[in-house]
């Protein structure tokens, strides 16, 4: 069968509401720095009551990922539920302006379209509180399963397997891939995600994952270490492609009993941490689709992130094609 | 009466829609780059689709104005017209945590709140397509009359003087105003607006405004002029105090037969000029309200105007009061 699509990525259809804040705004809420948290709609209105005068720019983890891929040249499709309203048409006018298939119909009954209300530190950091909305309503009758067994990869996003409904969707597309003989790779998200589902997450990497990523304390979050040699040493029993993200050391890819440490790319400056973890694993896979060498897709992860923490937002602005060509030649 | 607010502004409540474009971009479609033109939904939802993904940021020139004097240390009131929408919801929220008191009711059986899709070309030039929405839905019953006895100043938009209905509650503003015995002041807005309204504005001008923004081209359309000394020798015969902004050449102040001419602040780097004749405005008028000389309230708003065109958006980043504190004294 030809393929239709690079990579069909499944995830949260979500806007950013980004606001700079000092820390004592987090400090005195009672909210992890660094962290991403769920709230309901009464905390999303309360704390953005709160919050500075912001900026909202389409997000998503995974959406942001094939954002990226699309830039980088791949042919990339995204599945996710937004609702029928003016942050929905945000959500889907920028996804499609970025060269995404996105055909996922809009919820019209049910919960508005979901938000991130992102407070961004002056170290860069950012914190994230995330209210779904119309995100968990996604549903397996939204996958298509023609679509799913022509796309190369299947790409999964960690956060949405919080919710039942998109867990079983992902699950019924892991089934629908694995049948086709695509490849499956998925993105651990947060350690408030492995903590809640590790027998899940371990079970995936064990059986039906080719392709891992995770930053250092989700791998660690998934073995319940503090060690990161623990949890590579654990990570290394399997046959799944693990690629360890570790923020300006880098990044390591374990494969096939291999190692690869690759350096992380100097950013003309750290403006907005939101995406990196994003835009690494959308740099990774273009590459990959590519025909790229595993350190080479390591090395173009690098660049991606590099780009989009330089600026607000967690969709690229530079031109990454010229960038990673750069790198890479 | 004690003043309870510096300026009570009446103007388009709107969010920008931004986008970087060529301008190729413009040129398909016939529309003149650095303009400003109106445009209907069926226009805006398609030009919207041609246009790549944007960032939305609350806008809206009186609201941008009154949002850097609040920065300033000014204590602003706005009226202006949102629908109880998603939208409406983020202008709202962004001008009250600007410190801006803004209370004029949302509505909710008419247009969707106001956008304005802004296309940035590399050189920094905006081009604005404008969709009013609901802000073509302000009445004259949106007027407290005791507010605006209460406030220092009335600045009015001279956008807002194209649709009938905000144009006849600026004209009872303007009585409200004078009655009470407070200053009046207002800004052209645009070339469009001045071959619109040309009576009117000229009207205003002799008889009921007191400090008029205008930039040159404004100022020659006024006059039907291409000499901006012609237009200069008209302006003078008023008793109102003309501001004309001149872009990199900063300003020209004239006031009681005199002229004080004072040059722009270099920005740090020109990325999208939207929002500099509104910043320029906020900046003067804070000073003002301050009790400095014109020459130093011209040169409060050129540092605010050169501040707002160093980023994307037209609302204030950097900390406006170190800067105008910086260039004063």
């Amino acid at each position: 069968m030809m393929l239709r699509y690079d990579v069909l990525a499944i995830g949260n259809a979500i806007v950013d509401v980004i606001v700079a804040a000092p820390p004592v705004f987090l400090e005195e809420r009672g909210i992890a720095k660094g962290s991403m948290r769920l709230i309901s709609a009464d905390e999303a209105e309360t704390l953005y009551g709160a919050m500075g005068a912001g900026r909202e720019i389409s997000g998503g983890s995974a959406a942001n990922t094939v954002v990226g891929m699309a830039a980088l040249g791949a042919r990339p499709a995204f599945v996710g539920r937004v609702a029928a309203d003016q942050l929905g048409d945000v959500f889907t006018h920028d996804i499609r302006a970025a060269g995404v298939d996105f055909s996922t119909p809009a919820s019209s009954n049910g919960n508005p379209t979901g938000r991130c209300l992102i407070v961004v530190t002056p170290d860069g950091d950012r914190t994230m509180n995330t209210y779904l909305g119309a995100c968990q309503e996604l549903t397996v009758a939204d996958l298509d399963p023609a679509v799913v067994a022509a796309s190369g990869i299947l790409y999964l996003e960690g956060y949405l397997w919080d919710p039942p409904a998109p867990r079983a969707a992902m699950e019924t597309a892991i089934a629908m891939a694995r049948a086709a003989g695509r490849r499956v790779a998925m993105t651990l998200s947060d350690v408030f995600c492995v903590e809640g589902h590790r027998a899940d997450f371990q079970r995936l990497l064990a059986n039906h994952v080719d392709l891992m990523f995770a930053n250092e304390n989700e791998a660690c979050a998934l073995y319940q270490t503090n060690d990161l040699a623990v949890a590579m040493a654990e990570l290394r029993k399997h046959a799944c492609v693990t690629v360890i993200t570790r923020s300006e050391k880098g990044a390591v890819v374990l494969a096939d009993g291999m190692e690869h440490v690759v350096p992380a790319e100097p950013p003309v400056r750290v403006l907005d941490t939101t995406g990196a973890g994003d835009l690494f694993a959308g740099g990774f896979m273009a590459a990959m689709v590519q025909g790229r060498a595993l350190p080479d897709c390591a090395a173009a992860g690098c660049v991606a992130a590099s780009e989009v923490i330089s600026h607000y937002g967690a969709r690229p602005e530079a031109d990454l094609k010229a960038l990673v060509a750069a790198r890479l030649g």
